[in-house]
């Protein structure tokens, strides 16, 4: 039921600057930057062999990651998104064992175009989750 | 020269528990606890079909993770993991584009077995960066 491991998101003021020494350094291959206005956020990914990296970056006043970029001035880790087959069964399995969807609990459509659900980062180790309809 | 991600390390008070809900809630393969003194943390796996979490849980009293858990009392995304297939050349490359490295900059024998460096959070958007020898 758990699927690949799709990304780990780094939030950060400048996506593009933070990408770089991923580029340069690693000599690895850096997307272009996409604006995300629905999420409130601009990306630039990293690829990697088997996942990719997500550089988040806040766009607008009400970006969702803007309070975590407060928080965190330099940027940080801010949540890992796992694939599932099934997010509806994998949902009411995670809220059975205890763990706290975010908002509604609707899977809404994500960056990727994919239904998305969010869990409270307290009920997996202080790690914000993400599942993502495989 | 950017290898795969072997590995997101998320830090906890207890693997184990931690790893519980891999376990019940998305039917992942958990592996039972492994000691590693000389690393100062008790670590459990979940395997994803393309890369792994390692739940890592400090060991004796002078645990490279317990400040960080102190600072983190729920737990959280500590460090990923990447593979290089030269980390001497990746060393020098990163350290030619600005990034610091941790200790000495010798790679030393890591969890796994193989040599690995690590790379200030700073350099790398507020992110500890491991690097292994592939």
């Amino acid at each position: 039921m758990l699927g690949r491991l799709n990304h780990v998101a780094i939030a950060v003021k400048d996506a593009e600057k933070a990408a770089k020494i991923y580029g340069v350094g690693f000599n690895a291959e850096i997307s272009a930057p996409v604006s995300l206005p629905d999420h409130g956020v601009i990306t630039v990914f990293v690829t990697l062999p088997n996942t990719k990296i997500e550089f988040v970056q806040p766009l607008g006043e009400t970006s969702p990651i803007a309070k975590f970029l407060e928080r965190n001035a330099d940027g940080g880790i801010h949540h890992v998104c796992y694939e599932v087959p099934d997010i509806i069964e994998a949902r009411d399995r995670l809220i059975k064992e205890g763990a706290r969807v975010l908002g509604d609990g609707t899977p809404k459509i994500g960056a990727h175009g994919k239904p998305v659900l969010f869990f409270h980062p307290k009920d997996f180790s202080g790690a914000l989750v993400e599942i993502e309809q495989a």
